[in-house]
């Protein structure tokens, strides 16, 4: 299933795509079958899925019964979730991105680098980038798969790491290079506003099996900039988050960013940074295209 | 005057102490004599709190009855705010402790380094540090001044800091540093479960005018480790939130660790890191003292 959130006649809704996945069934008529309150937001609903005994119920429920949809066409994609609890990213974890970001730390690390990502709120599909021109010149875009986690847990074993897990997304873990390198530590140039854009669903770990092996790509303008696969991690989804988990309690909601592949602005000679109406697509296949446009 | 959260007959209650610091006034009593709804968090009162006209209202107030007050004896501390909205952290700000830490990089920044804290919950006056000896060998403590912000701005000139402040707190920005180490960016080895302490009080900002210079010290088991004043802080709080602003929206609630002095135990030799029983005093002049016990 492909859960999102969205504007439909000047509210907020939570819905799925169809199986044609040209609409959206709105949840609410969903949980009014099946008599339960209907969660206030996809984080809610995620809260209450731990044990995979709603999303079953979800499931089972669409699939007995004819639900209208509507058009994507008539909706606005929002975040599917606008403010999440917490939004972690890892950094270079795909050996030929670390190559190009020599100037950053070109080695290869023993461990993943975990930095935190401010989503307050997120931005999704179709929203702008406030490119921040007064205060940096380098603004760079970075595709990424993100997992939204489904149960909280600490100390969790890699071989249990897919039961905490809710599902995937995609991510824009927009990043100012000139910032990055200024304050030392990555935070400032991850952090402007608009800066963590993710979306446009987040798809339930059901379609997409551990060893997670997608095809992720990034396009500026059409322009075909990254190109790889996510079975290229230095670190795969299970060492991120069982070591991310270590002494550190994850929790239902948090979204976990996991690396950029090669193909990012700074990468380029002379760089490709992102300047005012670029058009940035990040493509993860089974999850579908994040649009979003540099202003 | 002195905010503090604290429990008291198994209720959550916002206080403020008495004029002698012995006691505590209930809010509620102060809001009843207002005809205002009682706010149900100190983060809810620092959010109605952004003109200033609450705050004297409650000071004019508590001047005028003569409330009745609970002994600190009978209370339980709380941290001000146990679920603050966003922590940050500010490293390598003081010279001294600068080179005191010099394996994780020695040198004199050009700008402030931001991390973030995850405090979620963040711990309190009196409350146990989990030193997660399965982890981590090196637990260490770091005194801080932490700022709290009153009022929701991005790009805030220096000048006009002290506008977005609505006051100070102590913070123990407790740090793993083989984690810190392993994990290149700082973000792991500073979040562990319990690693962010902050209290007892928040003192509103009229008790502390720009520029800040508190003597700030603190000991481990009686031992006096760190003894420095904030005046010595590389970039001081209006550089720190003028810089972190930039392109940022700072939010009222927020609160931001500005460093911590020489003296912290990775500075000693042999060092001298946390170890289970351990009591931890972290003390600013005109705050307080803020303890913790490792465990």
């Amino acid at each position: 299933m492909y859960f999102l959130t969205f504007r439909f006649n000047n509210e907020e809704k939570i819905g799925i795509l169809n199986s044609s996945k040209t609409g959206v069934i709105i949840i609410d008529e969903v949980f009014k079958k099946l008599n339960k309150t209907i969660p206030d937001s996809l984080h809610s609903l995620i809260l209450d899925s731990s044990d995979n005994t709603l999303i079953n119920d979800i499931k089972k429920c669409i699939e007995l019964h004819r639900f209208d949809s509507i058009s994507l066409d008539n909706i606005k994609l929002c975040p599917p979730i606008s403010y999440p609890n917490r939004v972690f990213g890892v950094g270079k974890n795909y050996v030929k991105h670390i190559k190009e970001i020599g100037v950053l730390g070109g080695n290869i690390g023993e461990q993943p680098i975990f930095f935190s990502k401010i989503a307050d709120p997120a931005i999704g599909d179709g929203d702008f980038i406030n490119i921040h021109s007064s205060v940096t010149e380098k603004v760079d875009y970075e595709a990424e798969l993100a997992v939204v986690i489904g149960k909280d847990g600490s100390n969790i074993k890699r071989e249990e790491v897919e039961n905490y897990i809710f599902g995937y997304t995609i991510a824009n873990d927009i990043s100012s290079r000139d910032l990055q390198a200024k304050h030392v530590q990555w935070f400032k140039g991850k952090n402007l506003d608009t800066f963590c854009s993710i979306g446009p669903y987040i798809v339930y770990k059901d379609l997409i099996p551990i060893p997670v092996e997608l095809n992720i790509s990034s396009k500026v303008n059409g322009e075909l900039r990254q190109n790889s696969n996510t079975k290229n991690m230095l670190f795969d989804i299970s060492h991120i988050i069982s070591t991310l988990s270590q002494g550190f309690t994850l929790k239902a909601g948090d979204i976990i960013m996991t690396g950029t592949p090669e193909g990012t602005g700074v990468g380029f000679d002379p760089p490709k940074f992102l300047k005012s109406g670029d058009k940035i697509e990040c493509t993860i296949e089974k999850i579908g295209t994040l649009t979003n446009f540099a202003k």
